[in-house]
């Protein structure tokens, strides 16, 4: 086995052991789920999960700081992809339930168990948040200063579009009446009605 | 202690339990509180729970049963206010923000721990859920009948309504921006956008 081999095996554990997490946190909750659950689930022995991650709570800051980075890319990318406020939620709004309806296993875990992080962390996590909301609520800004939308409080329509693509993470289910694609649609018209947009 | 009196002390253990069993799963999920953290949050013996519930799924599903009662109650007071479907939808919008906003902790057990009842329990609350669910699509597509909304897709508009004002469980906090009442306002308003009413 080469020293590159190795590195690669030990990031594919790594991996295999978030996902893993992932599952067991959104079954039991973190506080539910024993290392001993996420080890059997990602078939590894007991022992595993330290030779790669510090502890339980440093796997939900894993997966919580990828999570949330994502989403903010996600957020970034659609704003940069116009300089047309409408184009900019529609295209953050579909992209946003999108990824919240096919990830919702992984959304629901990091939505739920913030509280779980450790202070530090928490506070780190929080920043991220506040930074995705802040891009929503300037895009609503800039759209209501260019008469694009008419709502005399962007900030309250910026936490309703985010609230409503996160909670799709707790309704939605896979074998449902609705694919992600046709969510997206759906809320793309739900969100230009909330800032409203003019048509 | 008269006979009275001993049911009357029982009445009052039973409800600190239900009580103590909300803030234990609130904090660390039905999976992650034991019995022992209820007892002692009740400030009561280990045992105590057993002499007054079944079991932790019991207390989940009363908790569960009770808060799914009141906010069908809510949603039903809501509709039987007025004949006019825009005052039905303020009246129901602006009581379940409320609602969702004060009792945010029972909230979030009964939204987020639904899959931890067992099978019967899970079924009954379930049915409980569609009901709400009825009542406000209905609300809606009279509406949309009646030409006071305007929206192609009522069920939809339903889901978004509810949605809302479920997701408020998990962000709000009792020393954040915004009282219950102020949200119920800024509700109703997204409401009114979401089903298209006429003003």
């Amino acid at each position: 086995m080469t020293e590159s081999g190795d590195r690669l095996r030990a990031d594919e554990t790594r991996a295999r052991l978030l996902d893993a997490a992932v599952l067991a946190f959104a079954e039991r909750g973190f506080h539910g789920a024993t290392t001993r659950d996420i080890t059997s689930i990602a078939g590894l022995s007991a022992a595993a999960i330290y030779v790669h991650h510090r502890s339980k709570e440093e796997l939900l800051y894993q997966i919580s700081r990828t999570g949330h980075l994502d989403t903010l890319h996600c957020v970034q990318t659609a704003i940069a992809s116009s300089d047309n406020p409408t184009e900019q939620l529609i295209a953050l709004v579909r992209d946003f339930v999108i990824h919240h309806a096919r990830a919702h296993t992984v959304a629901r875990v990091i939505n739920y168990e913030l509280a779980a992080l450790s202070p530090e962390h928490q506070r780190e996590i929080k920043d991220l948040r506040h930074t995705i909301d802040a891009e929503v609520r300037t895009l609503i800004e800039h759209g209501v200063a260019q008469g694009c939308f008419d709502n005399p409080n962007p900030q309250m329509a910026a936490v309703a579009v985010l609230s409503l693509g996160i909670d799709i993470a707790r309704w939605y289910r896979d074998d449902g009446a609705w694919q992600p694609e046709d969510l997206g649609d759906h809320y793309v018209d739900l969100a230009l009605r909330i800032v409203g947009a003019r048509r």
